[in-house]
């Protein structure tokens, strides 16, 4: 089963390099590697040809690449430069495609410098299988789905855990905890909570600030499983009486959310779903408030094709694409409100895979 | 205090640009950047000349990166090509010097190909202050002592939690709430529990196997405190009598370990130093079967200059220095040792920030 994903994959590849004008593509990215070849060690780097499917690693791992990439021949590579030049030679490929977004600027000397290797040209390539990935096929689907699974049941725990006098930081390793128990085998990314004059911090790092009554705190975590991430992000009131505004950012972000989810079909571009949220949130007077894109593609990068933002007027939503929809309005000084949900999207619009509650009020007790 | 470490190291790398033949240094590594500023936002660049020092740093950080890097002057880089192209003309410099270990070739092709920028000489530069960087100041060692004695406090709980039945996986997660719960602020990297036939694999992730009575087990593993690191690896035999074989094989491993942290003074190359445990396990037998080298310099990154290693005959160990001293040997299907502490150097020799016993047998209870 994986086997026969994995040779589609390489096909697909194949298929590319003609496009790519190379005879040769040179995967170094891990993500893309693993996507590749299921590969999941530390060190291994792939080469494709029309012919030709290597997978280089050292001792470390040929046991476990030859069993989670049997469509691959191994390369026993023992980090000498003379299986460098063996590894770029055997195949007979001389246009061979690298990942200029992957490798480093002097990686990618020492290929070009390297006397043994100059009668290969070197083709930077932005993106390579970027794209392809960007559509998950059901397996994908599924793991994406249990890692948001684990990920909701760990956002009600927020309700419980929250309290006056527990600090950001104690409150993200609680639930970290839960994640975790749950089955994570880590957390997609650093778990963010931010309180008070905090969450208008977008990308806040958990601190020592102190939960008080009447804090807006915002809570934004995945979970990864298989190397598959989630993302989620819940807002809340600390207290059972929010103000006005409260209710009024909280209710514009939720209602911009909610008509995203509704309106969104395939075919649409990502600056046009992400339109339908800013508009609404412009239109509030809040055009200053959310500086950041509507959402991002997820899977094994947390961040990864397709970008929703007011610049992607060239990529196109696609049936089995996976997104957040997480808009936001920030006030310097008083706080934030993010509300974020995982979608996938389907021929007739986008199906939720998060299904946490959006009950914003945390009781003090 | 902090200031004026951030300003001496600011005139260290402006004492280095002639060296470079640069008049300015474009800073992207991510903890080079904060060794060098004291910033620690995700997003940051610096660039040095004789005369300026910049920060460069997105919306979400400006308030942060005044706080923290007060000797820089703060750009304000929307990320935008237009203040690109500010931020590089700014300080008059032509000559560039850019980090070609860090920086990828799509980022310094961006660079070369600005038609805005064509004025400038961009000069690749394999390092430019990690061999600063190897030798610590006094805040530094306190910092890595503190993530240390976490480090060492979580070590002594394996004989607790390591027993028939539980995985390497649950022990490995049991072990990383003990350091977290102790006051680290992260793990260092992911903590390796090895069992059984798998401690014959320097790089194991703990996996589903579940421990058993009559393994060897090697957990190593690292606490992180304000950035910086530690890191630590004891080997462990479950059951109260081992055989021979684990006595030789432990004992030799010790035995040259010993003998590193008492022959190596300051002024050896990191290849002697890396020889002397070397001979002594090539001399029982095992040339194949110690495949890594000694150890590693470790301090904002987990591995940094310098390297314990047969290939290191050009870097000579100097006062105050941090390193890891980590012989082992792996006999595949039996399993392997591994005894790993952290040092530093003193004008007299090695001195020991790792103090947890080495008490290899966890009875089985």
């Amino acid at each position: 089963m994986r086997d026969n994903i994995t040779t589609q994959r390489i096909s697909a590849v194949r298929n590319l390099l003609n496009e790519w004008r190379v005879e040769a593509v040179y995967i170094t990215s891990e993500t893309n590697r693993r996507w590749l070849s299921g590969f999941t060690g530390s060190n291994g780097q792939l080469l494709i040809t029309k012919e030709h499917a290597l997978l280089a690693t050292d001792f470390r791992y040929w046991e476990q690449a030859q069993q989670q990439a049997p469509a691959y021949t191994l390369f026993k590579h023992q980090r000498t430069t003379e299986d460098t030049v063996q590894f770029f030679t055997e195949t007979g490929a001389t246009r061979i495609g690298i990942e200029a977004n992957h490798l480093t600027l002097q990686a990618a000397t020492d290929l070009k410098n390297n006397n043994a290797l100059s009668h290969l040209t070197w083709v930077p390539l932005p993106q390579t299988v970027e794209s392809l990935r960007a559509v998950k096929n059901s397996d994908e689907i599924a793991a994406i789905q249990a890692a948001a699974a684990i990920t909701d049941h760990t956002m009600s725990q927020v309700n419980l855990l929250a309290r006056p006098g527990i600090s950001e930081k104690e409150l993200a390793w609680e639930l970290e905890k839960v994640m975790r128990d749950a089955g994570a085998e880590a957390t997609a990314f650093t778990l963010i909570v931010a309180s008070g004059p905090n969450s208008a911090l977008p990308h806040h790092r958990p601190g020592k600030r102190l939960l008080q009554a009447g804090d807006t705190i915002v809570v934004d975590m995945g979970a990864q499983l298989d190397g598959y991430k989630s993302d989620l992000t819940r807002s809340f009131y600390l207290g059972s009486e929010p103000n006005e505004q409260f209710w009024a950012v909280y209710n514009k972000v939720l209602e911009a959310q909610t008509a995203v989810i509704q309106q969104t079909r395939p075919g649409m571009t990502c600056k046009e779903i992400d339109g339908i949220a800013r508009n609404m949130i412009n239109a509030a007077g809040h055009e200053e408030h959310f500086g950041h894109g509507l959402g991002h593609g997820l899977g094994l990068d947390i961040h990864e094709t397709p970008f929703l933002s007011p610049r992607s007027d060239s990529t196109i939503l696609s049936p089995n694409m996976i997104t957040t929809i997480e808009p936001g309005i920030y006030l310097p000084g008083w706080g934030g409100i993010r509300i974020e949900d995982l979608t996938y999207c389907t021929e007739d619009g986008l199906a939720l895979l998060s299904h946490c509650p959006k009950v914003p009020i945390i009781p003090v007790r």
